[in-house]
């Protein structure tokens, strides 16, 4: 006897104007792809793709690096990825914190065996590159520097050149994450000297969410391949992982690639190609000045100093006797307009406006703006 | 001064007819469900479909267990999701190993610091439950009985509900693989008491491959809240991803799920629910039936003995004197159809024939059985 068969009719999504912390609106032509016949992840046609894949991600990255590739999984897959490899137990590593990712890069050390050594700085703020220095005087047999470039719970940038610069000084890697700077403000792990980066597909690249494009240089492939213990990780694995995205000729199987997302984001990186680089980041950098410029005309303030402050991620303070969920509800419902809560400390307190990839046009900013003065009775 | 952007043009697969080991061909009703419009991950609506998905996979896997969802990664993730969580450091682990996914559980129970006892068979047999059995009088103190349902290496089914049975008497829990099972042949969690178990989007579901339905019984989910060391990963801990997944109330953000595969997941299962569980397992085996026949008609010897046998993959022998890969670029390029190579022991030396979901028709067992009888110059 089995169970009775569930009924349920198809799910048909709403329409909505993605403008939070991600995903973000994902165009039709993305959409499109995902939608294409499926085929063998061992298919030649497809490792043809794949090829494509590693070359347009190492545009996006403005790298050079031979091991660049989407990673199964969502962002926070890369990140662990990038853990599990380059630090081994007993390892020290210098972790910034200043905000929820900051906080989850810590415990991703941890979990690995590594002593991490915490730089703190205020949420809403970048890191100090001070602080690092000092850190790295106080720990110089620190292996590993990871900081997060763009602060996702904040809409803080750091410097990031700074950051590697200082850890190249004192021979030790970097692991950045770039979840949502890539491609929406300069990334450049070249030129940076980044050793280790992850990021996601659903924000400034306008992809579905699930996969996580991840670079790594030869330093960071040289420090993997000369580990003393196994990586924890039999699917993160890069050693295993290297045989299915490495090189360029015959494939092994590691495990089955998600083939029609890979279709999307495929399409989402010739988009940006399309644009070019550095409209895109122009674009995103513009349309942050007309939302900023709104949004304090609406009396709204931002989290962030300017000198600060992300572009694609505008957090703002909740006005004071303001019900946070109730106008996130009604921008939702009346207005199929999403924009993100605050999380961590700033539960409640704090709104996230994402102007990422697609979603990052002057009618959104428009949009918002009168869907957000409304709301609020500010109009 | 930026790189130089890639030129591509848009991707546009092959149609293929995948009867490999997976991906399966995917309906255009699951195609056109990943094409809708993406929404956020706790918009209320797509929080709406969480629910359904999570009924509908119950359904799949015939159990009431609350925990049960899919994963944001491939089987492997789901795979190792069931061991870091269930196995702790120094914890014994019988480990049934008679292909390549037997030996991949071996791996993971290995790099959680478990202590492996290896019950081996051969490669295209069923696990042995005598050996089981013999395994546990050994080692009592077993904590975990791990082994794989449906070994998509050989095509061999093992007897579940014996070998589940033998761990409950031990006060064992078990982890059982059932990605290549999972809607092409019985699998009933609750009847046979399987603990955990982890299955693939790609295979009898027919939906794009990146998702990993999993389920857990409440004495697994004890077991994990009882843990002394914490789980090695944290994108895996379960007691982080409950609160996303778990309840049935507030959800707590934990990654960015992959929200347009899950569409398709959604569709997929609501395809199976049509067609009602029974009926699919009775078509899988009826169809197999057919292709038995004609590949025995081609002088074509399988892999697994008559009472072992997989329905749904089908490993058969490559004849003395035929070129493996010749025959299946020839199948692929003139015919495109998609057969298995052999994995590990068996490369070069057999072909895997997928019957599974969507690609289980009899149009495509004649289609199959006309293109290997045509290259093979035994039509």
């Amino acid at each position: 006897m089995t169970q009775t068969a569930p009924q349920f009719n198809a799910f048909t999504p709403p329409r909505r104007i993605l403008m939070g912390p991600g995903p973000s609106d994902v165009p039709e032509r993305v959409l499109a792809a995902m939608a294409r016949p499926t085929i063998g992840h061992l298919d030649p046609a497809f490792q043809g793709m794949m090829e494509e894949l590693k070359t347009l991600l190492r545009y996006a990255f403005q790298t050079g690096n031979r091991l660049t590739f989407p990673v199964s999984g969502p962002g926070s897959v890369g990140m662990e990825m990038c853990f599990v490899n380059l630090v081994e137990p007993g390892d020290k590593v210098i972790v910034c914190s200043n905000g929820v990712f900051g906080g989850r890069m810590l415990e991703n050390v941890k979990r690995c065996g590594g002593v991490p050594v915490v730089v703190e700085d205020p949420w809403g703020r970048a890191v100090d590159p001070d602080k690092v220095e000092a850190a790295f005087k106080a720990h110089p047999d620190a292996g590993v520097l990871a900081f997060v470039h763009a602060e996702t719970s904040t809409g803080a940038q750091s410097d990031a050149a700074a950051l590697a610069a200082i850890a190249r000084r004192y021979g030790a890697l970097t692991i950045m994450d770039c979840v949502t700077s890539l491609g929406g403000t300069p990334v450049l792990i070249d030129a940076w000297g980044i050793d280790a980066a992850y990021s996601g597909s659903q924000k400034c690249l306008s992809c579905t969410p699930g996969l996580s494009p991840v670079t790594f240089s030869e330093r960071a492939i040289e420090r993997v391949q000369a580990r003393k213990a196994p990586v924890q990780s039999w699917f993160m694995d890069l050693n295993l992982v290297l045989g299915y995205w490495g090189g360029e000729g015959a494939r092994t199987y590691h495990h089955t690639a998600p083939i029609n997302p890979l279709y999307g984001l495929h399409e989402a990186l010739r988009i940006l190609a399309e644009e070019g680089i550095e409209n895109a980041w122009a674009r995103h950098r513009r349309l942050h000045e007309a939302l900023k410029a709104g949004l304090e005309r609406l009396g709204l303030a931002f989290v962030v100093p300017e000198a600060e402050r992300l572009p694609q991620l505008n957090a703002i303070f909740v006005p004071e006797g303001v019900n946070d969920a109730a106008v996130r509800a009604r921008l939702l419902n009346e207005f199929n307009l999403e924009i993100g809560a605050g999380l961590g400390a700033y539960a409640g307190r704090v709104w996230r406006i994402g102007l990422m990839g697609h979603a990052c046009t002057a009618k959104n900013v428009r949009y918002c703006l009168e869907a957000l003065g409304q709301v609020l009775g500010r109009g």
